[in-house]
Protein backbone atom coordinates (compact mmCIF):
# COMPACT_ATOMS: atom_id res chain seq x y z
CA UNK A 1 0.00 0.00 0.00
CA UNK A 2 0.94 3.99 -0.72
CA UNK A 3 2.81 5.31 2.20
CA UNK A 4 1.33 8.76 1.13
CA UNK A 5 -2.21 7.78 2.09
CA UNK A 6 -4.65 10.41 2.96
CA UNK A 7 -5.12 11.18 6.78
CA UNK A 8 -8.29 9.83 6.27
CA UNK A 9 -6.71 6.31 5.59
CA UNK A 10 -3.74 7.18 8.11
CA UNK A 11 -6.89 7.44 10.76
CA UNK A 12 -8.96 4.31 9.98
CA UNK A 13 -5.80 2.38 9.74
CA UNK A 14 -4.65 3.28 13.64
CA UNK A 15 -8.35 3.34 14.42
CA UNK A 16 -7.93 -0.44 13.36
CA UNK A 17 -4.65 -0.69 15.74
CA UNK A 18 -6.17 0.78 18.87
CA UNK A 19 -9.10 -1.44 18.54
CA UNK A 20 -6.90 -4.86 18.04
CA UNK A 21 -4.66 -3.40 20.70
CA UNK A 22 -7.80 -2.61 23.23
CA UNK A 23 -9.12 -6.31 23.09
CA UNK A 24 -5.43 -7.14 24.33
CA UNK A 25 -6.15 -4.37 27.04
CA UNK A 26 -9.55 -5.71 27.66
CA UNK A 27 -8.73 -9.20 27.78
CA UNK A 28 -5.03 -8.36 30.36
CA UNK A 29 -7.50 -5.89 32.78
CA UNK A 30 -10.23 -8.81 33.35
CA UNK A 31 -7.33 -11.29 34.07
CA UNK A 32 -4.90 -9.23 36.40
CA UNK A 33 -7.25 -9.47 39.80
CA UNK A 34 -6.78 -13.15 39.47
CA UNK A 35 -2.68 -13.54 39.42
CA UNK A 36 -0.05 -13.30 41.91
CA UNK A 37 0.92 -10.20 42.24
CA UNK A 38 4.59 -11.08 40.80
CA UNK A 39 2.57 -12.21 37.88
CA UNK A 40 0.76 -8.89 38.07
CA UNK A 41 3.83 -6.96 36.54
CA UNK A 42 4.72 -9.70 33.87
CA UNK A 43 0.91 -9.17 32.79
CA UNK A 44 1.87 -5.57 32.40
CA UNK A 45 4.95 -6.04 30.60
CA UNK A 46 3.16 -8.94 28.23
CA UNK A 47 0.50 -7.04 27.20
CA UNK A 48 2.64 -3.47 26.73
CA UNK A 49 4.78 -5.52 24.91
CA UNK A 50 1.84 -7.32 22.69
CA UNK A 51 -0.04 -3.90 22.07
CA UNK A 52 3.51 -2.38 21.12
CA UNK A 53 4.06 -5.10 18.75
CA UNK A 54 0.80 -5.23 17.33
CA UNK A 55 0.08 -1.45 16.38
CA UNK A 56 3.74 -1.11 15.12
CA UNK A 57 3.36 -4.05 13.09
CA UNK A 58 -0.26 -2.94 11.66
CA UNK A 59 1.29 0.78 11.01
CA UNK A 60 4.27 -0.70 9.67
CA UNK A 61 2.58 -3.25 7.02
CA UNK A 62 0.79 -0.01 5.71
CA UNK A 63 3.50 2.52 5.95
CA UNK A 64 6.83 1.08 5.73
CA UNK A 65 8.33 4.16 5.17
CA UNK A 66 7.47 5.95 7.98
CA UNK A 67 8.84 6.48 11.12
CA UNK A 68 8.28 5.02 15.05
CA UNK A 69 8.72 5.85 18.10
CA UNK A 70 7.08 4.05 20.99
CA UNK A 71 8.02 3.66 24.95
CA UNK A 72 9.44 -0.11 24.58
CA UNK A 73 11.36 0.88 21.14
CA UNK A 74 12.97 3.98 23.11
CA UNK A 75 13.55 1.88 26.48
CA UNK A 76 14.76 -1.30 24.20
CA UNK A 77 17.16 1.62 21.90
CA UNK A 78 17.91 5.04 23.54
CA UNK A 79 15.61 8.02 22.79
CA UNK A 80 14.69 8.70 19.30
CA UNK A 81 14.44 11.76 17.43
CA UNK A 82 11.53 13.19 16.31
CA UNK A 83 11.99 14.05 12.28
CA UNK A 84 9.99 15.71 9.74
CA UNK A 85 9.37 12.51 8.43
CA UNK A 86 5.59 10.96 9.17
CA UNK A 87 6.39 9.44 12.82
CA UNK A 88 4.17 7.72 14.27
CA UNK A 89 4.06 7.89 18.35
CA UNK A 90 2.41 5.27 20.16
CA UNK A 91 1.48 4.53 23.58
CA UNK A 92 0.50 0.92 23.43
CA UNK A 93 -1.08 1.01 26.98
CA UNK A 94 -1.25 4.19 28.77
CA UNK A 95 -2.35 3.88 32.69
CA UNK A 96 -0.26 0.79 33.43
CA UNK A 97 -0.84 1.20 37.66
CA UNK A 98 -4.84 1.51 36.55
CA UNK A 99 -4.64 -1.96 34.36
CA UNK A 100 -2.79 -3.67 37.47
CA UNK A 101 -5.38 -2.81 40.12
CA UNK A 102 -8.42 -2.66 37.55
CA UNK A 103 -8.91 0.72 37.17
CA UNK A 104 -10.81 1.59 34.28
CA UNK A 105 -8.95 4.41 33.27
CA UNK A 106 -6.43 2.73 30.34
CA UNK A 107 -5.30 3.08 27.07
CA UNK A 108 -3.98 2.51 24.03
CA UNK A 109 -2.50 6.07 22.40
CA UNK A 110 -1.60 6.60 19.07
CA UNK A 111 -0.28 10.02 16.73
CA UNK A 112 1.10 10.61 13.86
CA UNK A 113 3.11 13.64 13.37
CA UNK A 114 4.20 14.61 9.61
CA UNK A 115 6.91 18.00 9.92
CA UNK A 116 6.55 17.66 13.63
CA UNK A 117 3.12 18.62 13.47
CA UNK A 118 0.86 16.36 15.12
CA UNK A 119 -2.15 15.10 12.14
CA UNK A 120 -3.94 12.30 13.39
CA UNK A 121 -4.43 11.15 16.77
CA UNK A 122 -6.75 8.21 18.10
CA UNK A 123 -7.16 7.60 22.23
CA UNK A 124 -9.32 4.09 22.89
CA UNK A 125 -10.31 3.27 26.00
CA UNK A 126 -11.27 -0.32 25.80
CA UNK A 127 -12.58 -0.56 28.99
CA UNK A 128 -15.37 1.95 28.51
CA UNK A 129 -15.47 2.01 25.04
CA UNK A 130 -14.77 5.33 24.22
CA UNK A 131 -12.96 6.05 21.41
CA UNK A 132 -11.09 9.71 20.36
CA UNK A 133 -10.03 10.68 17.18
CA UNK A 134 -8.87 13.57 15.75
CA UNK A 135 -7.52 14.66 12.09
CA UNK A 136 -5.49 18.06 11.93
CA UNK A 137 -8.05 20.75 10.63
CA UNK A 138 -10.75 18.38 10.61
CA UNK A 139 -12.60 18.03 14.20
CA UNK A 140 -12.27 15.52 16.84
CA UNK A 141 -14.76 12.93 17.90
CA UNK A 142 -15.81 10.46 20.46
CA UNK A 143 -17.00 7.40 19.29
CA UNK A 144 -17.72 9.71 16.07
CA UNK A 145 -19.18 12.43 17.41
CA UNK A 146 -17.86 15.83 17.50
CA UNK A 147 -16.57 16.89 21.13
CA UNK A 148 -15.88 20.40 22.28
CA UNK A 149 -13.86 21.88 25.24
CA UNK A 150 -15.56 23.20 27.98
CA UNK A 151 -16.87 26.80 27.84
CA UNK A 152 -16.01 27.64 31.46
CA UNK A 153 -14.88 30.94 31.54
CA UNK A 154 -14.10 31.14 35.42
CA UNK A 155 -10.91 29.25 37.41
CA UNK A 156 -13.45 28.33 40.17
CA UNK A 157 -15.79 26.65 38.35
CA UNK A 158 -13.59 24.95 36.71
CA UNK A 159 -12.55 20.86 37.26
CA UNK A 160 -8.94 20.52 37.37
CA UNK A 161 -6.93 17.24 36.66
CA UNK A 162 -3.34 16.03 37.44
CA UNK A 163 -1.33 13.45 38.31
CA UNK A 164 0.91 12.61 41.16
CA UNK A 165 3.22 11.12 38.77
CA UNK A 166 6.17 8.38 39.68
CA UNK A 167 8.77 10.34 41.02
CA UNK A 168 8.53 9.88 45.21
CA UNK A 169 11.66 12.25 45.87
CA UNK A 170 11.34 14.91 48.39
CA UNK A 171 11.83 17.72 46.21
CA UNK A 172 9.81 16.95 43.53
CA UNK A 173 6.96 15.87 45.80
CA UNK A 174 6.86 18.75 47.85
CA UNK A 175 6.63 20.86 44.94
CA UNK A 176 3.87 18.68 43.72
CA UNK A 177 1.80 18.94 46.73
CA UNK A 178 2.67 22.50 46.94
CA UNK A 179 1.18 23.14 43.53
CA UNK A 180 -1.90 21.43 44.50
CA UNK A 181 -2.32 23.08 47.03
CA UNK A 182 -2.24 26.21 45.77
CA UNK A 183 -4.40 25.31 43.08
CA UNK A 184 -7.51 24.01 45.32
CA UNK A 185 -7.66 27.92 46.72
CA UNK A 186 -8.47 28.78 43.11
CA UNK A 187 -10.71 25.97 41.24
CA UNK A 188 -13.44 24.05 41.95
CA UNK A 189 -12.22 20.63 42.58
CA UNK A 190 -9.63 18.10 41.41
CA UNK A 191 -9.23 14.62 39.78
CA UNK A 192 -6.67 12.55 39.34
CA UNK A 193 -7.50 9.23 36.91
CA UNK A 194 -3.76 7.87 35.97
CA UNK A 195 -4.30 8.38 32.38
CA UNK A 196 -2.42 11.22 31.04
CA UNK A 197 -3.96 10.81 27.63
CA UNK A 198 -7.56 10.44 29.27
CA UNK A 199 -6.89 13.61 30.84
CA UNK A 200 -6.19 14.94 27.30
CA UNK A 201 -9.06 13.66 26.25
CA UNK A 202 -11.41 14.82 29.20
CA UNK A 203 -10.27 18.43 28.12
CA UNK A 204 -11.34 17.56 24.52
CA UNK A 205 -14.82 16.65 25.63
CA UNK A 206 -15.16 18.83 28.29
CA UNK A 207 -15.59 16.86 31.02
CA UNK A 208 -12.49 18.43 32.34
CA UNK A 209 -11.54 22.31 32.38
CA UNK A 210 -7.70 22.61 33.53
CA UNK A 211 -5.21 19.42 32.75
CA UNK A 212 -1.64 19.90 33.68
CA UNK A 213 1.46 17.25 34.23
CA UNK A 214 5.06 17.41 34.78
CA UNK A 215 7.35 14.83 34.23
CA UNK A 216 5.56 11.81 32.76
CA UNK A 217 7.12 9.14 30.60
CA UNK A 218 7.61 10.99 26.80
CA UNK A 219 5.95 12.27 24.05
CA UNK A 220 4.15 8.69 23.25
CA UNK A 221 1.60 9.86 26.21
CA UNK A 222 0.58 13.06 24.40
CA UNK A 223 1.35 13.02 20.94
CA UNK A 224 -2.47 11.87 20.20
CA UNK A 225 -3.81 13.75 22.90
CA UNK A 226 -2.59 17.19 22.05
CA UNK A 227 -4.48 16.81 18.73
CA UNK A 228 -7.56 15.87 19.78
CA UNK A 229 -7.87 18.82 22.50
CA UNK A 230 -6.56 21.45 19.46
CA UNK A 231 -8.92 19.92 17.20
CA UNK A 232 -11.88 20.12 19.88
CA UNK A 233 -11.27 23.76 20.22
CA UNK A 234 -8.85 23.66 23.25
CA UNK A 235 -5.14 25.00 23.51
CA UNK A 236 -2.40 22.94 24.72
CA UNK A 237 0.94 24.59 26.01
CA UNK A 238 3.40 24.39 28.24
CA UNK A 239 2.34 24.87 32.05
CA UNK A 240 5.18 27.62 32.51
CA UNK A 241 4.40 29.59 29.70
CA UNK A 242 7.31 28.72 27.27
CA UNK A 243 6.10 26.94 23.89
CA UNK A 244 4.54 23.76 23.64
CA UNK A 245 7.57 21.45 22.88
CA UNK A 246 6.32 17.34 22.69
CA UNK A 247 9.74 16.24 23.51
CA UNK A 248 9.94 18.13 27.05
CA UNK A 249 7.51 16.24 29.25
CA UNK A 250 5.25 19.36 30.95
CA UNK A 251 1.89 20.33 29.48
CA UNK A 252 -1.18 21.69 30.51
CA UNK A 253 -4.44 22.04 28.47
CA UNK A 254 -8.19 23.93 28.92
CA UNK A 255 -9.96 25.84 26.80
CA UNK A 256 -8.41 29.57 25.49
CA UNK A 257 -10.94 31.53 27.70
CA UNK A 258 -8.77 29.71 31.05
CA UNK A 259 -5.49 29.89 29.25
CA UNK A 260 -4.40 32.84 31.01
CA UNK A 261 -5.75 32.67 34.78
CA UNK A 262 -4.93 28.98 34.61
CA UNK A 263 -0.96 30.06 33.62
CA UNK A 264 -0.82 32.65 35.89
CA UNK A 265 -2.23 30.23 38.72
CA UNK A 266 0.22 27.66 37.75
CA UNK A 267 3.07 30.27 38.54
CA UNK A 268 2.42 31.02 41.68
CA UNK B 1 -46.79 -4.81 51.22
CA UNK B 2 -45.42 -5.76 54.72
CA UNK B 3 -42.82 -3.38 55.92
CA UNK B 4 -40.69 -6.90 57.59
CA UNK B 5 -39.62 -8.29 54.20
CA UNK B 6 -36.60 -10.54 53.68
CA UNK B 7 -33.62 -8.91 53.33
CA UNK B 8 -33.68 -10.41 49.98
CA UNK B 9 -36.97 -7.95 49.35
CA UNK B 10 -35.41 -4.62 51.03
CA UNK B 11 -32.67 -5.47 48.13
CA UNK B 12 -34.45 -5.95 45.41
CA UNK B 13 -36.72 -2.83 46.15
CA UNK B 14 -33.53 -0.42 46.59
CA UNK B 15 -31.97 -1.96 43.21
CA UNK B 16 -35.82 -1.18 41.46
CA UNK B 17 -35.59 2.16 43.04
CA UNK B 18 -31.89 2.79 42.23
CA UNK B 19 -32.34 1.76 38.47
CA UNK B 20 -35.30 4.23 38.03
CA UNK B 21 -33.31 6.85 39.58
CA UNK B 22 -30.31 5.72 37.30
CA UNK B 23 -32.24 6.24 34.39
CA UNK B 24 -32.51 10.00 35.38
CA UNK B 25 -29.44 10.38 36.15
CA UNK B 26 -28.07 9.17 32.59
CA UNK B 27 -30.60 11.94 30.92
CA UNK B 28 -29.66 15.07 33.11
CA UNK B 29 -25.65 13.60 32.80
CA UNK B 30 -25.86 13.91 28.93
CA UNK B 31 -27.73 16.98 28.78
CA UNK B 32 -25.86 19.40 31.34
CA UNK B 33 -23.62 20.41 28.16
CA UNK B 34 -26.39 21.07 26.21
CA UNK B 35 -27.46 24.42 29.20
CA UNK B 36 -25.87 27.49 29.86
CA UNK B 37 -24.14 27.63 33.08
CA UNK B 38 -26.64 28.78 35.39
CA UNK B 39 -29.18 25.98 33.81
CA UNK B 40 -26.35 23.56 35.10
CA UNK B 41 -26.54 24.36 38.91
CA UNK B 42 -31.00 24.00 38.46
CA UNK B 43 -30.60 20.78 36.37
CA UNK B 44 -28.28 19.25 39.58
CA UNK B 45 -30.40 20.94 42.02
CA UNK B 46 -33.64 19.03 39.50
CA UNK B 47 -32.00 15.90 38.68
CA UNK B 48 -31.17 15.61 42.63
CA UNK B 49 -34.69 16.31 43.79
CA UNK B 50 -36.50 13.84 40.97
CA UNK B 51 -34.15 11.50 41.99
CA UNK B 52 -34.29 11.92 45.68
CA UNK B 53 -38.44 11.74 45.13
CA UNK B 54 -38.27 9.11 42.97
CA UNK B 55 -36.32 6.96 45.49
CA UNK B 56 -38.35 7.69 48.74
CA UNK B 57 -41.86 7.28 47.03
CA UNK B 58 -40.74 3.60 45.58
CA UNK B 59 -39.43 2.96 49.16
CA UNK B 60 -41.99 4.25 51.08
CA UNK B 61 -45.13 2.70 48.94
CA UNK B 62 -43.44 -0.66 49.75
CA UNK B 63 -42.18 0.21 53.85
CA UNK B 64 -44.51 2.95 54.66
CA UNK B 65 -43.43 2.15 58.41
CA UNK B 66 -39.87 2.63 58.03
CA UNK B 67 -37.30 5.75 58.64
CA UNK B 68 -36.07 7.47 55.81
CA UNK B 69 -32.73 10.06 55.67
CA UNK B 70 -31.49 11.99 53.31
CA UNK B 71 -29.18 14.62 51.53
CA UNK B 72 -32.54 16.80 50.62
CA UNK B 73 -35.24 16.07 53.40
CA UNK B 74 -32.11 16.79 55.61
CA UNK B 75 -30.97 20.46 54.65
CA UNK B 76 -35.04 21.09 54.37
CA UNK B 77 -35.98 19.47 58.33
CA UNK B 78 -32.32 19.66 59.90
CA UNK B 79 -30.14 16.59 61.02
CA UNK B 80 -32.45 13.20 61.38
CA UNK B 81 -31.53 11.26 64.15
CA UNK B 82 -30.44 7.50 63.61
CA UNK B 83 -32.46 5.26 65.35
CA UNK B 84 -32.92 1.41 65.90
CA UNK B 85 -35.64 1.61 63.35
CA UNK B 86 -35.26 0.21 59.90
CA UNK B 87 -33.74 3.19 58.06
CA UNK B 88 -33.42 4.04 54.72
CA UNK B 89 -30.20 6.38 54.19
CA UNK B 90 -30.24 8.01 50.41
CA UNK B 91 -27.85 10.07 48.36
CA UNK B 92 -29.87 10.07 45.01
CA UNK B 93 -27.04 11.64 42.95
CA UNK B 94 -23.34 11.51 44.50
CA UNK B 95 -20.71 13.22 42.98
CA UNK B 96 -23.06 16.41 41.63
CA UNK B 97 -19.30 17.79 40.38
CA UNK B 98 -19.07 14.99 38.28
CA UNK B 99 -22.71 15.03 36.98
CA UNK B 100 -22.30 18.98 35.74
CA UNK B 101 -18.97 18.51 34.47
CA UNK B 102 -19.94 15.53 32.55
CA UNK B 103 -17.19 13.54 33.97
CA UNK B 104 -18.37 9.39 34.81
CA UNK B 105 -18.15 8.77 38.43
CA UNK B 106 -21.89 10.25 39.36
CA UNK B 107 -24.37 6.97 41.62
CA UNK B 108 -26.91 6.79 43.55
CA UNK B 109 -26.33 5.27 47.06
CA UNK B 110 -29.13 3.27 48.37
CA UNK B 111 -28.98 2.25 52.15
CA UNK B 112 -30.95 0.15 55.06
CA UNK B 113 -29.44 0.34 58.41
CA UNK B 114 -31.44 -1.80 61.29
CA UNK B 115 -30.94 -1.37 64.39
CA UNK B 116 -28.32 1.31 63.44
CA UNK B 117 -26.42 -1.76 61.60
CA UNK B 118 -26.17 -1.22 58.23
CA UNK B 119 -27.81 -3.87 56.80
CA UNK B 120 -28.27 -3.46 52.55
CA UNK B 121 -26.50 -1.33 50.14
CA UNK B 122 -27.26 -0.23 46.71
CA UNK B 123 -24.85 1.93 44.89
CA UNK B 124 -25.57 2.37 41.31
CA UNK B 125 -23.60 3.97 38.26
CA UNK B 126 -25.87 4.66 35.75
CA UNK B 127 -23.14 5.73 32.97
CA UNK B 128 -20.75 3.22 33.55
CA UNK B 129 -23.97 0.52 34.29
CA UNK B 130 -22.05 -0.60 37.50
CA UNK B 131 -24.68 -1.99 40.69
CA UNK B 132 -23.00 -2.73 43.72
CA UNK B 133 -25.14 -4.16 45.80
CA UNK B 134 -24.69 -5.68 49.42
CA UNK B 135 -26.69 -7.62 52.38
CA UNK B 136 -25.34 -8.27 55.44
CA UNK B 137 -23.55 -11.71 55.99
CA UNK B 138 -24.06 -12.42 52.30
CA UNK B 139 -21.98 -11.14 50.05
CA UNK B 140 -20.88 -8.44 47.85
CA UNK B 141 -21.63 -8.03 44.10
CA UNK B 142 -20.82 -6.18 40.88
CA UNK B 143 -23.66 -6.71 38.54
CA UNK B 144 -24.32 -10.17 39.79
CA UNK B 145 -20.96 -11.88 40.49
CA UNK B 146 -19.58 -11.52 43.80
CA UNK B 147 -16.69 -9.35 44.25
CA UNK B 148 -13.46 -9.24 46.95
CA UNK B 149 -11.29 -6.48 48.13
CA UNK B 150 -7.73 -6.71 46.93
CA UNK B 151 -5.18 -8.79 48.30
CA UNK B 152 -2.19 -6.26 48.54
CA UNK B 153 -0.37 -6.06 51.66
CA UNK B 154 2.37 -3.76 51.14
CA UNK B 155 1.50 -0.14 51.37
CA UNK B 156 4.11 1.20 48.70
CA UNK B 157 2.47 -1.06 45.99
CA UNK B 158 -1.42 0.23 47.08
CA UNK B 159 -3.82 2.68 45.06
CA UNK B 160 -5.02 5.39 47.15
CA UNK B 161 -8.31 7.31 46.56
CA UNK B 162 -9.38 10.70 48.45
CA UNK B 163 -11.10 13.59 47.94
CA UNK B 164 -9.68 17.77 47.40
CA UNK B 165 -12.99 17.97 49.35
CA UNK B 166 -15.27 21.25 49.45
CA UNK B 167 -13.96 23.27 52.24
CA UNK B 168 -11.31 25.89 51.33
CA UNK B 169 -9.85 27.52 54.61
CA UNK B 170 -6.58 27.43 54.85
CA UNK B 171 -6.48 25.30 57.60
CA UNK B 172 -8.71 22.63 56.01
CA UNK B 173 -6.63 22.77 52.82
CA UNK B 174 -3.41 22.86 53.86
CA UNK B 175 -4.02 19.62 56.34
CA UNK B 176 -5.21 18.30 53.48
CA UNK B 177 -2.39 18.70 50.99
CA UNK B 178 0.22 18.58 54.10
CA UNK B 179 -1.18 14.54 54.68
CA UNK B 180 -1.60 13.89 50.88
CA UNK B 181 1.59 14.81 50.54
CA UNK B 182 3.19 12.17 53.45
CA UNK B 183 1.18 9.72 51.71
CA UNK B 184 2.46 9.68 48.41
CA UNK B 185 5.88 9.00 49.87
CA UNK B 186 4.31 5.63 50.93
CA UNK B 187 1.50 4.23 48.26
CA UNK B 188 2.26 3.87 44.50
CA UNK B 189 -0.27 6.23 43.54
CA UNK B 190 -3.27 8.72 44.28
CA UNK B 191 -6.61 9.08 42.37
CA UNK B 192 -9.44 11.57 42.93
CA UNK B 193 -12.67 10.03 40.99
CA UNK B 194 -15.35 12.34 43.18
CA UNK B 195 -17.68 10.22 44.59
CA UNK B 196 -17.20 8.99 47.94
CA UNK B 197 -19.47 6.55 47.57
CA UNK B 198 -17.62 4.67 44.38
CA UNK B 199 -14.16 5.17 46.04
CA UNK B 200 -15.89 2.33 48.53
CA UNK B 201 -17.14 0.41 46.15
CA UNK B 202 -13.69 1.08 44.32
CA UNK B 203 -12.39 -1.04 47.79
CA UNK B 204 -15.01 -3.21 47.60
CA UNK B 205 -13.96 -4.66 43.90
CA UNK B 206 -10.02 -4.43 44.54
CA UNK B 207 -9.59 -1.49 42.08
CA UNK B 208 -8.49 0.83 44.83
CA UNK B 209 -6.77 -0.73 47.71
CA UNK B 210 -6.63 2.62 50.34
CA UNK B 211 -9.25 5.06 50.66
CA UNK B 212 -9.88 7.76 53.26
CA UNK B 213 -12.09 10.80 52.98
CA UNK B 214 -12.72 13.49 55.67
CA UNK B 215 -15.52 16.18 55.66
CA UNK B 216 -18.06 14.59 53.12
CA UNK B 217 -21.42 15.37 53.38
CA UNK B 218 -23.38 13.20 55.80
CA UNK B 219 -24.17 9.57 56.28
CA UNK B 220 -26.11 9.38 52.90
CA UNK B 221 -22.55 8.81 50.75
CA UNK B 222 -21.05 5.85 52.88
CA UNK B 223 -24.59 3.99 54.24
CA UNK B 224 -24.31 1.75 51.10
CA UNK B 225 -20.39 1.80 50.46
CA UNK B 226 -19.61 1.09 53.71
CA UNK B 227 -21.89 -2.58 53.91
CA UNK B 228 -20.67 -3.33 50.58
CA UNK B 229 -16.70 -2.78 51.06
CA UNK B 230 -17.57 -5.39 54.90
CA UNK B 231 -19.25 -7.95 53.02
CA UNK B 232 -16.43 -7.53 50.41
CA UNK B 233 -13.63 -8.71 53.16
CA UNK B 234 -12.74 -4.99 53.95
CA UNK B 235 -12.63 -3.10 56.73
CA UNK B 236 -14.11 -0.02 57.15
CA UNK B 237 -12.70 2.43 60.34
CA UNK B 238 -12.69 6.15 61.29
CA UNK B 239 -8.85 7.40 59.45
CA UNK B 240 -8.06 8.29 63.19
CA UNK B 241 -7.94 4.85 64.78
CA UNK B 242 -11.59 5.37 66.80
CA UNK B 243 -14.40 3.42 66.15
CA UNK B 244 -15.94 4.37 62.75
CA UNK B 245 -19.62 6.34 63.34
CA UNK B 246 -21.88 6.52 60.70
CA UNK B 247 -23.02 9.68 61.55
CA UNK B 248 -19.68 11.13 62.07
CA UNK B 249 -18.20 12.84 58.09
CA UNK B 250 -14.72 10.56 58.18
CA UNK B 251 -14.52 6.86 56.78
CA UNK B 252 -11.18 4.93 56.01
CA UNK B 253 -11.79 1.71 54.21
CA UNK B 254 -8.84 -1.01 53.32
CA UNK B 255 -8.56 -4.38 52.94
CA UNK B 256 -8.10 -6.03 56.49
CA UNK B 257 -3.84 -6.95 55.91
CA UNK B 258 -3.26 -3.05 55.12
CA UNK B 259 -5.16 -1.78 58.43
CA UNK B 260 -2.37 -0.86 60.57
CA UNK B 261 -0.13 0.18 58.29
CA UNK B 262 -3.03 2.49 56.73
CA UNK B 263 -4.06 3.82 60.14
CA UNK B 264 -0.10 4.74 60.93
CA UNK B 265 0.24 6.37 57.54
CA UNK B 266 -2.72 8.17 58.43
CA UNK B 267 -1.17 9.67 61.62
CA UNK B 268 2.02 11.43 60.32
Amino acid sequence: MADNGSVEEFLATAVDAAKKAGEIIRKGFYQTKHVEHKGQVDLVTETDKACEDLVFNHLKQHYPSHKFIGEETTAANGASELTDEPTWIVDPLDGTTNFVHGFPFVCVSIGLTIGKVPTVGVVYNPIMDELFTGILGKGAFLNGSPIRVSSQTELVKSLLATEAGTKRDKSTLDASTNRINILLFKVRSLRMTGSCALNLCGIACGRLDLFYELGYGGPWDVAAGVLIVKEAGGLVYDPFGKDFDITVPQVAASNPSLKDAFLEALQH
